[in-house]
């Protein structure tokens, strides 16, 4: 199974679900080596753009991402990973899902904060 | 409300999710004109890099996406739509979503063809 890496300049999205509850979690991109990563370890593994490096998801809040069933797309270029959210907040901001603001004419709100970020990231 | 259409060359990626079973359809990009014509006519509207211009879902299909609700990230550089499937597939191929293969070591089919696209974009 190969991805087409070479559409966005040596990456792939990937969307990562809750697999129990369905709702979207995040989106975030892998390179070659954070896709291999993911499936050697069964831990979603990204790359980030701005450190320009491969990093687990979780290294250092602790909330690691466990990888339950992996999909793939018709044009083999974006991934669908169903996780277990450990801790149950996946984005960085303290909230289960980064899209925890709805547009609806004005922004609101509709997640709930379930952690503090400053007392996860700057222990 | 601004998207933050600078970091991907003037794109963003848009996640598009069944607003009632919770599937998650497809993933697709967007201009920022295919994003304004999102919110201005409640249906979703792409922009495809092959051929560089904005579209609107289903225009040739009629597979048409109904949006129900909009959701920004936390970098404001991705989208989640809710939406209506209209005809029930999301996917070129035929599939209700374009995840229609899983990763289990081998790659298997667990999407069920809904339509064959030789009858629905060559009529």
């Amino acid at each position: 199974m190969e991805l087409d890496f070479d559409k966005m300049g040596g990456l792939v999205p990937a969307i990562i679900q809750d697999y129990e509850t369905g709702q979207v979690l995040m989106l975030a991109y892998m390179n070659k080596i954070a896709w291999e990563k993911t499936l050697e370890t069964g831990r979603a593994w990204f790359y980030s753009r701005s450190r320009d490096k491969q990093w687990m998801k979780g290294e250092s809040s602790g909330h690691v991402q466990m990888v339950k069933e992996v999909y793939i797309d018709c044009d083999d270029d974006t991934v669908l990973l169903k996780v277990e959210q450990v801790g149950g907040a996946a984005c960085h901001k303290g909230y289960a899902s980064c899209f925890f603001r709805k547009l609806n004419g004005d922004v609101t709100i509709v997640g709930e904060r379930l952690f503090d970020p400053d007392k996860v990231y700057n222990k």
